[in-house]
């Protein structure tokens, strides 16, 4: 038996709270340049220390064995979805991350902005890393002049730098196609074709790229650098069983970046928008309670921190995320997991692959006896190292949602 | 290729002891009311203790993240069978717990006596919880008076207050068919259908089911409150390959209850029966060492205690298994595992997901340096945190029955 298929069956209705409160990027490395401390170990954390008093603790492969995860993968698999079995493409993935609300059917592509000869070559694959000024009002240039093609809309969205998405919504489209980026320099556009070869969706997708190059390469033609631009991940919002139905949890997104609330919308989750600090997102929490069953909270800045290489911010970050921690505990989720969608390490400017420490606190969560939360205590802990995608299991079986299994 | 071909091709013959001692619901949580002590934690446990300085330790996840299991699939994933694999119906393992020898073929049903309307409407499906002697001699009313329908065998057993079992015996029958069980009162018994429909087996099987109630029901008309009854997890006892076959072991099973034994048959171990306490299990053990390669030894009290909730007296019952341990060292086995077949802590007065700890000592365990057996000190163990279906390989492969794999 399919062990999706039992947790399914074994599904009770939910009685309790469940929050999951991710800091992005949380784990991280010690290292002899930081005296062999983490963030998390560095920083002063009496919130989190109480919690971890009465919690188990773990880690968490975020998708396999030295996979870094992109924040798409990261979150769904928290979400309790396999990320090898649901993949989103790049292009959906961009397009949630620009604040663009997608609906089932929606092809959505990453874009950029490129420079072209005159015979049409690819000679600059960024076109100079022209200015998010300037890709904005070429995007507002597009946007006026190609709004429709045939009956499908299409819906374009400016990025940082040249980046942008293009959306194109309409009825009976498909991806995944090919990329329309020869991937470098001195070859012409590729024409796209669907990947899954026999798809007529694809194929009317792959016709309305080619028509949107059509309307759109001539009102680019003598901008300078930027008179071309590639499209790439070309792909449909896949088919994702909302996370109501998977769990049995209405499920609520208090984040403040639109990439993470857009990841919660795809499985389905409310979004409960307005929020810019953790303090209002806890307080939003505390408002929405009895509205729903499972909360995602989303805290960004360990992440960026991480991301700039700032040990300092990154502990400051976690020291702030834990003076507010007191404003959720003011209506305490029966069922509280802390955790990262991934590891930022300050030391490597980026996401990486080793596991993050989650902590996970309810009635019978038991106690690991550990006096903090940090990497090398969670190594100790009962949880063990687990697939991140197990964490929703564990917070509904802590929620006392499964029935037992046999006699 | 599949692991458990590659375990079975290199397989050798075992020319070592191994014992496998299941204190069943072993596993429990520290909680602040007991002082952060489990009650292995709070036990004096010597002869645990001077195990455990040459043993290696770990945790083992039952089934699956979250998932509670009953007897069944918590004693087969220790007998290395998965137990997603591997299905019980719940009338067979009713059977077995109730001492029915069962044979391949046989289907079994768990019933329950309760009370219908002159219509036949379910109005209790308990039958208002009937006294256990008024159930014993319902049964041994049907089982006087239908002892065979068609050329196949009826077997009635009574079971606590108002439950029992039913097993037809006969050739070509099969399960697992639909519940003649409304499920809720105010309905009439549903007919039986097999579930897998394309089986001619299953449907000679729910015939038979069929032409049961027209000959039983009958018997108890008039009788009040049960004048009825309900019939659930009607299948057949799987097709499971023998202990011996899959691992090479002459296995035996020294239990004191019929549900222990009656799993062990199930995968083909000996019974070694008539034994009370831990002291004569392990006496019987010694008696029939030479006799076979693994032994199966289950402690009940444990999980017993921690259904009722009642912490001291599971630490009692596991200090009482410490001081039987000398027995079974005065011939020790080269390779020795305790652990439990799940975890039922006191708090929760139930069975539970929480990885249970496991102690394994032998001449290559190696030792992990921790000076006890308890579950905050398994975490630290050198087995990791594994799935109970992994066991019986590691114990195998600590008794030298592992071929190399590869040059």
């Amino acid at each position: 038996m399919n062990l999706d298929t039992l947790y399914s069956e074994l599904t009770l209705p939910a009685k309790a709270k469940l929050v999951l409160l991710v800091l992005d990027g949380l784990g991280d490395l010690a290292t002899p340049e930081q005296c062999y401390l983490t963030p998390l170990e560095a920083a002063s954390t009496p919130n989190l220390d109480t919690l971890s008093k009465n919690a188990a603790q773990g880690r968490m492969v975020p998708v396999a064995p030295g996979i870094t995860p992109g924040s798409g993968p990261g979150h769904l698999a928290l979400f309790g979805y396999d990320p090898l079995e649901y993949q989103v493409g790049r292009g959906v993935i961009e397009a949630l991350g620009l604040g663009v609300e997608l609906k089932a059917g929606d092809v959505a592509a990453r874009a950029n902005f490129c420079t072209l000869d005159s015979s049409g070559i690819v000679t600059d694959r960024r076109a100079g890393r022209i200015e998010t000024e300037v890709c904005e009002k070429l995007c507002a240039l597009l946007s006026s002049k190609v709004k429709k093609i045939g009956d499908s809309q299409v819906i374009i969205k400016p990025g940082k730098g040249h980046r942008f998405v293009v959306v194109f919504r309409g009825q009976g489209l498909e991806g995944p196609l090919t990329d329309a980026d020869p991937h470098h320099e001195g070859s012409a556009i590729p024409k796209v074709v669907p990947i899954h070869k026999e798809s007529a969706k694809a194929k009317k997708a792959a016709k309305l790229v080619e028509q949107f190059y059509k309307a759109a390469l001539p009102l680019l033609a003598g901008k300078t650098p930027a008179n071309g631009f590639l499209m790439r991940g070309i792909a449909h919002q896949p088919a994702i069983p909302s996370f109501e139905e998977r769990y049995r949890l209405k499920a609520a997104c208090v984040a403040v970046y639109p990439m993470y609330k857009g990841l919660a919308q795809l499985v389905g989750m409310s979004r409960l928008d307005g929020c810019q600090t953790i303090t209002e997102q806890f307080e939003r929490y505390l408002a929405e309670y009895d509205n729903f069953d499972y909360f995602f909270i989303h805290f960004k800045a360990t992440d960026m921190h991480g991301e700039d290489g700032d040990f300092e911010a990154k502990r400051k970050a976690i020291e702030e995320l834990d003076s507010a921690l007191p404003v959720l505990l003011r209506r305490r989720p029966e069922v509280l997991a802390i955790t990262g969608d991934h590891s930022t390490p300050c030391a490597l400017r980026a996401h990486s692959w080793h596991p993050q420490p989650v902590l996970l606190s309810s009635a019978c969560s038991g106690s690991d006896k550990l006096d903090r939360f940090t990497e090398t205590g969670a190594n100790l802990g009962s949880l063990g190292l687990f697939e991140a995608k197990y964490l929703i299991r564990q917070m509904q079986a802590n929620a006392m949602m499964f029935d037992k299994f046999g006699a």
